[in-house]
């Protein structure tokens, strides 16, 4: 078993690439991502299952080489902390999501859910890649709205910084280099997982 | 590449176990989850990323054998066409969400997302086990609510089938046979994906 920190600790096997996803912050400012690969990450998330098959979700890529101009326009609408780190990150794209249904305008409770589920199988496919993904809600949705010509009833709904992961010491902010070297921290499974009822814990049981 | 109208079929190259992921309506019921087969599955959700890793998804979890009452009272909440196929499965689970943060009452409009991200990693897990899931929305919540007990301020948000897949025939309604054989579709990657401005295709293009 690797030793890095950023790997999950889990109770009970799971799949590599889930185990050695993680979010970070520092981005190798020097590698790009070449266009085939970028594909591939969008291929993964458009195969995600969705209500009704609606697919709500809709991606904006910007490139800080190819499209430097968005780039700096969505980087520009980072909030936070966020413009601090995510500048070095060769792409920054934004999530969009419709929240209402197309046969009709009521209103959809899961477009977010549904990007949710496709968002993490670009991640699933990035990280079999050897790419890394940290996603944003820190951002001023008018201003990513406006920079990248989302129009309605589409609405920004995440940003993501894509790349192959850098130099902790790279990132300007302490808090920041030290959150890279952390482990990650989860709720125990008896915490978030119930059998039956809510409360029981699903223990390990003997099958048959 | 395999034949089966249900892989997907993308254009670009795509993670094996994203590929092969559908959610099918026949599950077999003769063959029941093994209790450590279940416990990796919400292992792989536990490990998702979500907004300030507040995590905010519960599971509960109910089995035809082993508690019989609460998937009865679960599948009795399906609603539509549910409850013609999804008895078949061995598992049927229901997915909470907190959709307040958990220091103060404000609302939390990234729940969904995040719990989104969560399932999905549990069926990127399920597939790798040679597990099937398929997602509903078709449920009355107050009727979820009271069968598993699941507390304000969770809210029960998607249930969830799970099992082995079965046998199309074995499926009582003509119109889910027929599904479980046809060919999965999806939007194209350029109407999903655009390029520095909405609207812009994210070509081939040539690297360099």
């Amino acid at each position: 078993m690797p030793s890095h920190p950023k790997h999950a600790a889990p109770d009970h096997e799971i799949h590599e690439l889930i185990r050695r996803r993680w979010s970070p912050r520092a981005f190798d400012a020097s590698r790009v991502v070449a266009r085939a690969d970028l594909l591939r990450l969008f291929e993964a998330a458009r195969w995600a299952p969705s209500s009704m098959n609606e697919q709500p979700w809709r991606f904006v890529v910007t490139e800080r080489t190819r499209t430097p101009e968005p780039f700096l326009a969505l980087h520009g609408s980072l909030t936070g902390r966020n413009p601090e780190w995510a500048g070095a990150a060769p792409v920054l794209a934004m999530v969009a999501i419709r929240k209402t249904f197309e046969a009709f305008e009521a209103a959809k409770e899961t477009a977010w859910y549904d990007a949710g589920q496709a968002v993490a199988l670009l991640v699933v496919q990035a990280t079999d890649m050897g790419l890394f993904v940290r996603q944003m809600l820190g951002f001023d949705r008018e201003r990513a709205r406006g920079a990248l010509a989302i129009p309605a009833p589409f609405e920004p709904a995440v940003a993501m910084a894509i790349g192959y992961s850098g130099d902790p010491e790279s990132l300007p902010t302490e808090k920041h280099r030290a959150s890279e070297l952390k482990p990650r921290t989860r709720k125990a499974l008896d915490q978030i997982v119930f059998e039956g009822v809510w409360g029981q814990a699903l223990g390990g049981g003997v099958d048959g």
